[in-house]
């Protein structure tokens, strides 16, 4: 039988992937939302969903909330129940891109009034943050313009600055900024924090709890996303992932479904750059829309795509590289590499399941478990959740 | 006063900018539509709107229709109606991507269930054609799948020409198919038809009444479009263009907004290959989508921005072109181009809207016209026009 | 040990590598060329060079030339030299792209003579096939402009097609002409054969000896490559690849370097498109430049990428993948295909090159030769053999 | 006549274009170097092509130098004879580029060695701003990686800090130290320098005396280059411009020759920004490649494009321009922007030429002047400058 060396198992136990809540929702482009049957109705269905995630991968312990497609009464009671499906709630993500306000944008609109109600709704999200135990806060802004001239660019970057101050003195002491960019979309022209470049200078002009969230899809193409991955681990600035995969834009794809080296690279620079540890900070977390595949499973694999890339990223040989490095040879250090890469380790993976008392196949045990079934038979009625709800 | 020279008074006289009926209604992203007051209820309130256009402009005098957001019960009385208006009705557009059957495809999906449905709405799109007396059947396809070896590729392709064919043979004498291309969205690994390439090889296996249509948002970053034109029309195989601009993606931003160098080249090719005269097939459509911009003015800009670019381009000097370039003085031919594209030719077109009877300022026109707020006020009640109706 | 299922073996048997003579000379950037120690000298120390990869992988077993810089006095004598050494000669590359008449063009030029003067060289070439039996004459154009306005984009394409004519009138009954497309490079505002669809119309337009040949690094960002290969494959014209891999524009990385998935996606299209067959008249070939590694091991690694990826590609579970496909089961039918990348196939090569007599490490047989110290020391003197001899 | 408005005339006067010395050298791509006639075989001679652009445009006063291929023996001489011609020497420009020994890195390259006698050229290159009286240090590092795994991507940001450290330590107090970034080429997998974050995390643990320039052909397909520009200028942290432009990657045409509306754009921010004043210390200097082109007038050219994209965002009238945007009027502010885009400057620009005591129309008089003959008949003989010399 396999057995996994005892620094790839520990590299394994260290990477907790966060799921989003809004995974198990329908989402679509828009053309189109196709819904799918079994979809929950509410916060505490999606958390029930992302519990099946964890319960097949061991992999998946907490669960990201979107203020406010999921604000309940009572957070205390949501946090039990996450507790009594055996995750947790994770990070908590506020949302100032849909109220019919924010149209030309929200703490960089021109109109103070919408500037003030978009800032509160971020205050209000640390507010749950303090009910559900949430050290993070994550930020992404759907703010820019369509057309040139539309707006002063600059101008919007002192309020954004004004905003992200007052929310940043709000935050406890245990308690982080993550603040996400995105190249494009919604906005079409400009978007307010497109790269990290821009991420990374407001976070340091707020202080050390702000960091960087790299969204593996936000990017121009051809950028080199593992580079980014090592500056932010150098300067110690990155705070998060969130994991999908793309092959033109934001297509929300599962991560690792599009460039599986990609990913593999970025998670040796996480290895390299200390964060796949137990005493790491940096979160993994997914955001990704499964448009036409069945949710849950969509998750499930993408959990794994994660824990092949990371475990693939543990087997590289450090010491042989960097000889291979400090000699200048070129194809001798790309090897190395690659022979982590070229290993399959789906035995290695089963194998380490298995030592935690999980079924070694994720896929087939969740298919077996009649869940998918229950769930279509259970969830009649009421309003499918989706990015309006 | 400014003066027109014939050839471009006849220039300007042949472009003559088809606009969607969807352009009135209320669109957005995945993230959030913003619903606009004013916005129509119907296709007959569509084409009031839509008539406001021509009569600012003088340039606009057909409609888009899109089946199934189109459909009415007499196609006969919503002709009278455009007529009345001023305007007429033009190309039809099928939709094949809004039924819950085609979450993995229509003409192309793995089921022939699903493949006749589709088929069969394509053919009552030419019936649709039949009772409007429209020419000209637009066909994009949605079809593509999102994660490699989720369907075949190549039967995907014998799929659609089957399709295709069927179609084909059931157009009119005076009837043509014009089939679109798009990289991506939403699809988001293959698309059926990507790429002008895709949707020759179609057409030229169909026959003579199949031409391409080159939407100006679909294509691969870099990829110079005006080279696509100018080889399609030596290919005799230009059918159409949905006019649009984009920084990123398919962004649907007005046309001439983001590049309007571009909008100018493309233009140029068109007056150089013959498309802009009485005689020509080739149709000039717009094909947007005014998120965040009141519709309407959105439409008259934009027709106003392809009118300039004409001008232009018919201001070019191609006697002096043609010397340089064959002459092989590089900078003296690029300067014959630039030399149109710096002129200032609003001067021109406000002389040639004032010979026609017209505003020489559309946009000013439009909003001392009052119409704006009688939308407002009257369109109270009902479902507001979007993607979905 | 492992075994080799038989028609995995076949496809390897069929997969046989072109290798480029240019590959073994200096190659850099605009920037620099840095000279390596050893590099031939001339076309007979390339061979030899090209001759080691294949004698440790067993899968290389042509080379490809380029005109003129491998022009000799004595082609028979050259043929012979590749025999003696194992390998034989292959695609006959043209090279209208270096002499000083061509800097704004070869068959586009605006100058008859300058145009007379190309097709003479394309002409030149065909004798070559004659003298080395080589059946296949690949084409490569850097012709294009930099300006807007530079020439006049229709009428090169006219130039362009009656250079193609007359050249291919010119091939013998077995001969055929492979047309290669890119999308900038050395010109930067137009190509004139900037895709694969004017690559495709030209070939159409000639005959059915007229083939398109896909080099990996001439897309635009984004592009589907395995789309372009199942349609070329579809339509019956796809005739040759140039392997390379890049992160950016053409960069020429070793094939498999920079996204191996892609790689084996696009193998993937070719077994199910009948490419990888013994019958098969598709031609893999690699065109890289080893600017900063070792060429001959570049090259050796290369291949082993591609056989990995072929290997890979053969033992996709087509039944399976199939089942899933027509089933509508997204992650089903994205599994099968992802089973097989995911497989170390390396021990099966290992296995398949002892099974032929190799050694099942190539790279380390390759370095324990003793062949690129005898280089270094054997090739003191003359003149380094690069882009530009 | 037409008048130029004092506020115009004053931003004209401010916008000084500075030249590269070595753009009247020959250039080229990897696949050919076109040698043009006429061009300057040292860099005296370049200076005097230099000067004629200044000569006819009045806007060209300086010029930048590149070491090693502009060093000579004495800089008091060189600097004289710039004075002499009516123009003045700029920034320096370091090549660490070109030697052997950069093959694998310069100042990041593992070996200390290579390290060492690249940082040494950087000091050389002050001690030639101490003998030219040349404020500003320009430093692009080629510095990257081909191949993942090739060298630590952290541990080369670490030599980097290292070695500019050292450096902006030993510049004078009236000395900067501008930090140019690149997405790729001539490295194809990783650059030390990518992008702007990169650029601007070095600038501010270095000092208030580093800045990052801009090369507008530098970016990834889509970026907002104007964006980065106004969050530059908003922080503090523009140095410089180079300018050029591209349709596909670092093409290096002739700026505003392949995008005009962006260069307005850009031009735009820095009016917005405070750059085009007298007292800005942000410097705009081109650089180019006139591979195809004749290089004097592509320069004058150049300059033009320049002067009249800062003619027009001069033009912008910020007051309608800031209450549109105040009053969310999306299309308002949009054609406020336009219309001084759509603005034909020419006139004032010959206007603003006149009052200078120039010729109005810089490239007759240029090509009046008989220079380009003069040198043609006087450069025989000796090696002409390109980037290698």
């Amino acid at each position: 039988m396999t057995t996994v060396p005892e620094h790839v198992a520990a590299g394994l136990r260290a990477m907790e992937v966060e799921v989003p809540s809004w995974a198990y929702g329908n989402s679509g482009t828009r053309f189109k939302v196709f819904a799918q049957a079994g979809v929950p109705r509410d916060p505490y269905e999606k958390v029930a969903d992302a519990a099946q995630v964890h319960r097949f991968t061991g992999a998946a312990p907490s669960v990201s909330l979107h203020i406010p497609w999921d604000r309940v009464e009572d957070y205390g009671k949501l946090t039990q129940h996450a507790e009594d499906l055996g995750v947790r709630l994770g990070v908590i993500n506020a949302n100032v891109f849909q109220d019919d306000d924010y149209m030309l944008g929200s703490v960089t609109h021109p109109d103070p009034r919408v500037r003030r109600k978009a800032t509160d709704h971020l205050l209000e999200c640390v507010d749950v943050m303090d009910a559900t135990g949430s050290t993070d806060l994550k930020l992404w802004f759907s703010d820019g313009t369509n057309y040139p001239g539309q707006d002063d660019i600059r101008a919007r970057q002192d309020r954004l600055a004004e905003a992200l101050r007052e929310v940043y003195d709000r935050l406890g002491d245990d308690q982080r900024m993550l603040l996400e960019y995105k190249l494009f979309e919604p906005a079409f022209y400009t978007m307010d924090v497109p790269d990290w470049g821009t991420a990374f200078a407001h976070c340091i002009a707020l202080g050390e709890k702000a960091e960087v969230v790299v969204d593996t899809g936000h990017h121009a193409p051809g950028t080199n996303i593992e580079f980014i991955v090592a500056t932010l681990l150098r300067a110690g600035r990155l705070g998060a992932f969130d994991f999908n995969s793309r092959f033109y834009a934001d297509d929300d794809l599962m991560v690792g479904s599009a460039d599986p080296f990609q990913l593999f690279r970025i998670l040796h620079e996480c290895v390299v750059g200390g964060a796949v540890t137990a005493e790491s900070t940096v979160r993994f977390m997914l955001d990704q829309c499964h448009n036409i595949e069945p949710k849950i499973p969509g998750q499930i694999r993408s959990v794994m795509n994660v824990q092949e890339s990371t475990a693939k990223a543990l087997l590289v040989d450090h010491d042989a590289l960097a000889a291979a490095q400090s000699a200048g040879d070129v194809l001798g250090a790309n090897a190395v590499l690659m022979d982590a890469f070229d290993t399959d380790v789906r035995p290695l993976l089963a194998a380490f399941r298995e030592e935690q008392g999980l079924d070694p196949d994720p896929m087939a045990a969740y298919a077996a478990s009649g869940y998918a079934d229950a769930i279509v038979a259970d969830r009649v009625g009421g309003t499918q959740a989706g990015w309006g709800a």
